[in-house]
């Protein structure tokens, strides 16, 4: 049987920083860098602390969301060796259930729904890995937590880290070469 | 810390059989007993085999269904003793999310959005006890699976079986006897 990975969206997938930024620039007119995030919540990294708030209850803001770099051609070569979950905590953002599931089947239309989860509390999901851009998660996670860097995470450091798709595929390929062996 | 329960929704906390039965009555003009999905799948119970497919693809359909009898409060008293949380594999059909979300959210207002898992596959839940009326789920799940009756399943015998919320209630109690004696 396959080993699991439990791969988070918002974060991980989907580069939900340089979205908020783009909507920063339109809206506000003020042209940010990816700097902003470094050690702080994602409220607190714009000037206006009700952006992100505002942005996260709008219709389309999780249908629009740009693909991380290297995700899908990553996510489909990890599904050679491993079965993948996608795991996200849409709970929190009902109008986000039914944009998340439609943004999954555009960009990872090899998903299938069987393999989806969206919840609130992810302890209870039980995968031999999770890549997750946040401790709340990967503290309490059943497998091995594997932190996919961002912004927020840049000061935690209890996790083994991830900075990119292609790091994620290094890691993986190792654990595969590890449990083969 | 409390023991965890995963609770299935459609056939456990929603009467989704009575559901399908009003449907058939006022659309087709048949009043169909529930006898009717005794030992078969619920699209082979009705003579249209084609209705259960079609409601559960209109909208609207798990937006009004009528709750399972003695459900609201049985789950209310489980949760003094037991983590609860509400189980559904609801991605196959991605037009029920948010309703699920906002019927669960009415009948069900004291579950916390942390506490609601919306999902294909249930293999990775990881709950101590499971219950749903499928042996899809309750074959394969991590904890101890047991069986809320329903039609499609009388004939399926080799899980712990209840027949109502009251009997729910009774065996969780025994089992939290035995955790604490």
């Amino acid at each position: 049987m396959k080993r699991t990975i439990g791969i988070d969206m918002d974060g991980v997938l989907a580069d939900i920083e340089t979205h908020w930024l783009n909507l920063y620039e339109k809206d506000y007119g003020v042209k940010l860098s990816p700097e902003i995030f470094k050690g702080v919540t994602e409220s607190d990294a714009f000037p206006d602390k009700t952006a992100v708030h505002k942005y996260v209850f709008t219709p389309g803001f999780f249908r629009t969301l740009p693909v991380m770099e290297g995700a899908v051609e990553a996510v489909k070569k990890l599904a050679e060796d491993y079965e993948i979950y996608i795991v996200s905590a849409a709970m929190e953002f009902p109008l986000s259930l039914f944009e998340k599931r439609e943004w999954l089947a555009e960009h990872f239309p090899f998903i299938s729904w069987k393999n989806i989860i969206f919840c609130g509390d992810k302890s209870i999901i039980d995968t031999d890995y999770l890549i997750d851009d946040h401790c709340k998660n990967l503290d309490y996670c059943k497998g091995m937590p594997i932190m996919f860097s961002a912004g927020h995470n840049a000061n935690q450091n209890h996790h083994v880290r991830v900075n990119s798709w292609t790091e994620v595929l290094a890691l993986m390929e190792k654990e595969q070469e590890l449990c083969t062996s």
